[in-house]
């Protein structure tokens, strides 16, 4: 790819709702020529039902049925099942809605009858009228679980049960081991002009990703051959906007940074996109090797999702190397 | 026992609506004396879900929170699970309601987990606050089939998808040569001091709990040891109250009447209650050998569930044979 010509064809490494907000805005340009690969490792089974949180926020925001103010779930939804639910004796801890539920309940069927996961999640994406396809990083069962103090903990009673509070020692990805990238993700990377890392967290969204066995060497690939890999802070003045990435960052031994973040991303990213108000942070990021491209990073509505994710093709498609 | 004392623990063998009425007013007058075991020969697994209409409509009637408009399902139920469902391109004839799937998916959960369904049940309707026990006829699965002009259709399928509208020529029950009696069952029947067949369809409610090995051998000799067993009529002036009962009869050459149920249960009933519009069929099923009462069957309202099951406990405690 010349420089300065837009990327025809992107994947987008993503988490959940910062990941989700990216690819809304780069759907707006590319349609079915964005994939998206998401996280699994989140994915959870309650009330028997399987429950895949990073597929479905993206799954719902693509869709346009996503509920804004909550970052989750879907727009005017409804619990009366998961109070039912807590009547018969149930945690509810982790609470679905009545509309989410039909999305596990058809998924929990289809995986029960042997079908592929990233074959279910297609149907579902399709159901629902979503163009770019959506992609699980692997077909395999991967669980991150995170050390706190008090031992190891499955991420979802982590993250939801206790609200992100305790401080994070260590993370590992339960399964990895036997993880491998699907053909659908391996030939998305292959055909790919760019790769973009969402302004997800490093830590549990994104590096589960990159932990899957031929993930980071197909990435590697593309960016051998010119594809330019953009990463997208997820920190902007030291905060994570949503999530606990900041203080993982800190408590992981980490400056709880864009810089922090950009040296997480050194080896694997060409250029990083950082938020203006951390211009200052610009020459110890170029410092590492990376491009930086300085930009408004904060999606605040869909216009904003589409500015960014522009901006970001236009860094992809000024090359793939810092000048 | 001997006559006019009204029986302390009873026995209801029980199919959907017409038997949970009778229940509601037997557990008024027996708390956890009364044990209903309920067919489970019209379950059915509708989107991986394992859903069990006639035990959900008797649990919900006796916890209280029966729709009374609908003869199943919840008092203000929703179905925005249902809705999305349909968007997700599941089928929806057979819609579930959203505190509805709470049960549905709490059972599966379990069932998936290895316990057996009696135990399950159980467990759902103490959650519910239900009083007298509601026995599976049998743990395992048994699947009643019909067959009609165009060849079997799954229960369901005829009963909810057709709206009963073929004409049912043979039934069977898919399974039952596997099924026994449950513990619980064998020893409620042990136990009890009378046995009620509830006005519920004599072919697909009640056949098929008197078709599991074992039960009705324990009926018999609950009889034997001077247990009655008092019947009551589903069909009144020649109709069903609810359901294909009527049509039943006559499409498998049976009168459509009273007196054709009746003759169904000579041998195995002792007592049968008869409503006064049909009273002109008093002699002719005196002359099965069955004791008939004559009464008031139809249940409008809390009350009249209350006054028949006081009626039917008379009629119980009158003793076990004609006189």
């Amino acid at each position: 790819m010349s420089a300065n010509v837009a990327p025809e064809r992107v994947v987008l490494l993503a988490g959940g709702v910062g990941g989700a907000r990216l690819a809304h805005g780069l759907q707006e340009h590319l349609g079915s020529n964005l994939a998206v690969v998401v996280n699994t490792a989140d994915d959870v089974e309650r009330h028997g039902l399987a429950v895949s949180p990073d597929h479905d926020t993206v799954m719902y925001t693509l869709a346009g049925i996503a509920n804004r103010a909550w970052g989750w779930g879907i727009e005017g939804e409804t619990f009366a099942a998961a109070a039912q639910l807590e009547k018969l004796g149930e945690e509810s801890w982790f609470r679905l809605g009545d509309r989410d539920l039909a999305t596990h309940i058809v998924r929990t069927a289809r995986l029960r009858a042997g079908d592929r996961p990233t074959d279910v999640a297609r149907d579902l994406q399709r159901a629902l009228g979503v163009q770019s396809p959506i992609l699980p990083m692997t077909d395999a069962m991967v669980r991150t679980e995170v050390r706190t103090d008090d031992g190891w903990l499955a991420f979802q009673d982590y993250f939801v049960r206790l609200h992100q509070e305790p401080d994070v020692r260590e993370i590992r990805f339960v399964g990895i081991e036997d993880a491998a990238l699907t053909p659908e993700v391996g030939a998305a990377l292959e055909e790919s002009d760019a790769i973009v890392i969402a302004p997800s967290n490093p830590f549990v969204s994104v590096q589960p990703i990159l932990a899957v066995a031929g993930i980071e060497a197909a990435l590697q690939t593309a960016r051998a051959r010119g594809a330019p890999v953009v990463a997208v802070s997820g920190i902007i003045g030291g905060k994570a906007l949503k999530g606990p990435a900041d203080r993982m960052l800190a408590s992981l031994g980490h400056d709880s940074s864009a810089l922090g973040v950009a040296r997480l991303y050194t080896g694997i990213a060409d250029v990083f996109v950082l938020d203006a108000v951390d211009a200052a942070l610009e020459p110890a990021i170029a410092a590492l090797g990376l491009r930086v491209v300085v930009t408004d990073t904060i999606m605040a509505d869909d216009a904003g999702r589409v500015r960014l994710a522009a901006d970001v093709l236009a860094a992809a498609g000024a090359g793939p190397r810092p000048a």
